[in-house]
């Protein structure tokens, strides 16, 4: 059963980059005694989510499911929502029992799914939340976890940076530090992320177009952009049909606004607190925004005073840091906040993950309490 | 046989702390079939090597030699230094076969202890250089290969730093950034160095032993202090008893030097190249005169004023690199050198070893080509 649990949780992975922003969900309809009679992962939004796949495998494989075990990474739902109720279906097709490894996170209908189940006359099991494999869809979902009990994206933000901790030279010059292997393994981060986070300075001096290019991907992650003063040239490259941009200003300009939504964006005010910051976008208020807009996992690649601004105020939750074995010696830092006047003010970390790619190493570190939702 | 001598190297390792500044040898004397009749390892500087001390071991359990196998990790020497030569034991003792794993790194002696093994009717085996093992013997001594062949120390600096490349925060604080665990792991490093070096900056501002206190250790390393001007205070604390302590300086002061040396420090005048640098050391030279002093590993702990000219000066083979999971923000980086005007010329690295200390991050990193000797 384990062993079953752990397949359907890799067939959710297999939707890491196509369910935004719904969780990735795999799905394993199985005879009492183990026989795989079908399977699936959630689709894109709008699509059907994994139960749905799994039953739809089974009939068309011409495998009864009358009386069967359905395995699942997730609690089916029991709502409306884009798609009709998992549990419904569920329920009709006469499966007998379900094996979820999680609750859904969402504290307002978590456990409505299973309570339909067992009004059904299903037997319903759930893994303990401290079950290795519940760990696991946790970390493939921390996201969408993220977003229905904090109220907040999962905020990742990626450096690239040489061993010294510089991420360009003073002149500027960045391009590049990191090898060809390090940049693609990052275009694999960019690709899981509902969307990719930047700020005016970065559209400014590089006009990025911060879209997925050098892996696979059956979807692009929205773009957000922080622009205190709505800088965004009407051109940028950002621009690209078919993706959300959702541009964040401070200081109203009706006028450029007009014209941005024209190319395609999304401007949203969000000021910091009068009187302080009124010119500053009130970064805490976009993530909560950013949530409502269905963010699951949010992939920052900014300059260093963005990326300073939301260290600073502990908006980052994890550090995606590819170093390359390089010295660069005077240069551009990593992050600009401080200086601190004591050690016990440093922003603590835990490393997560430590992996060679190619040359590089790849660190990931979350702030310290961070993941505990 | 490999695995005999991958015991004799496992035996070699055991004098990592102890042999400065001789090479880490082990020896293995085994039967023809390949029982072992005695082992040892090289002792202190002036007590016997690895083969005399495997013959004694032979000798004290009473098994005869005659006729055996010595598996040695290096070419017995040839000549008369602190000790008699071990190829005139081994002829003395008997035995029949050598298998060695590497020749002397000692050009100019290179191959004389198999002749005269050889001469005497031994059969003599050596691992090609390419083979696991003799990598491996390559590591235990890198610092003698790095002398002998060389003719200056591996130089391995040693950094101690936040996620964020910053080693202490603007205002100097910088104890501790990194966790009891990695600095533990320091001290071990300090162990198996002949030396450690430091810059007069350092003595000044944190007046350090630079002993190995937190590991067991059969010696101290000495101390090498890089002093233009000749600022080490008469009663800095690196002045300990019974180890060699080398002030380099480039403005000589006479009276000083010999205060200095009455307390037990040996004062070298090596100024830069006129019209330059006359009032700084000439570190290239230092190198050339420490490994004349046989120091084969120099460990170096400085500030990153010395780090940046060492670095700048291509002098660094290796960085010992701590990496705490925090980020401190604007404060002292890891090596002041640059600004550079191009990524063209970055120093170059490869990591070597990547290791978790506790929660921290142990980064080998080598300057590319440097290992290749």
């Amino acid at each position: 059963m384990p062993s079953i649990l752990s397949q359907s949780l890799a067939l959710a992975s297999q939707s890491l980059r196509l369910t935004s922003p719904n969780p990735r969900v795999g799905c394993i309809i199985t005879t009492p005694d183990g026989r795989v009679l079908g399977q699936g992962h959630t689709q894109r939004a709008g699509g059907p989510h994994a139960e749905i796949m799994a039953l739809r495998d089974a009939a068309e494989k011409g495998n009864p499911v009358q009386g069967a075990t359905a395995f699942v990474t997730l609690e089916p739902c029991s709502h409306h929502g884009r798609t009709g109720p998992c549990c419904d279906a569920l329920i009709a097709a006469g499966i007998r029992q379900v094996v979820a490894i999680h609750a859904d996170p969402n504290p307002l209908v978590a456990g409505q799914g299973f309570a339909r189940l067992r009004a059904a006359g299903i037997q319903v099991q759930v893994l303990p939340a401290d079950d290795p494999l519940a760990l696991q869809a946790h970390e493939l979902n921390i996201g969408f976890f993220s977003r229905m009990i904090r109220k907040k994206p999962w905020v990742r933000l990626k450096m690239a940076a040489s061993l010294d901790g510089q991420t360009a030279l003073q002149n500027g010059a960045s391009q590049w530090i990191t090898s060809q292997a390090a940049r693609t393994d990052g275009h694999a981060w960019r690709a899981r992320a509902c969307a990719v986070l930047t700020g005016i300075g970065t559209v400014l001096a590089d006009n990025p177009k911060l879209d997925v290019r050098l892996v696979d991907t059956p979807r692009q992650p929205h773009v957000v952009v922080v622009d205190s003063r709505l800088e965004t040239p009407l051109d940028a490259a950002l621009f690209i049909a078919g993706r959300a941009c959702f541009i964040y200003a401070a200081v109203p300009n009706d006028a450029k606004k007009a014209a941005l939504e024209a190319c395609g964006a999304t401007v949203i005010y969000l000021p910091g607190q009068v009187p302080n910051t009124p010119d500053k976008v009130d970064l805490s208020a976009m993530l909560l925004d950013l949530a409502q807009r269905e963010i699951n996992e949010l992939h920052v690649e900014a300059g260093h005073k963005l990326n300073g601004s939301l260290i600073r105020e502990g908006l980052v939750d994890e550090f995606l840091v590819y170093l390359a074995p390089k010295l660069l010696g005077l240069g551009q830092g990593m992050a600009h906040f401080g200086p601190l006047s004591s050690l016990d003010d440093v922003i603590q970390l835990e490393f997560h993950n430590i992996e060679r790619i190619g040359a590089d190493l790849r660190l990931l570190a979350r702030t310290e309490g961070h993941p505990n939702f």
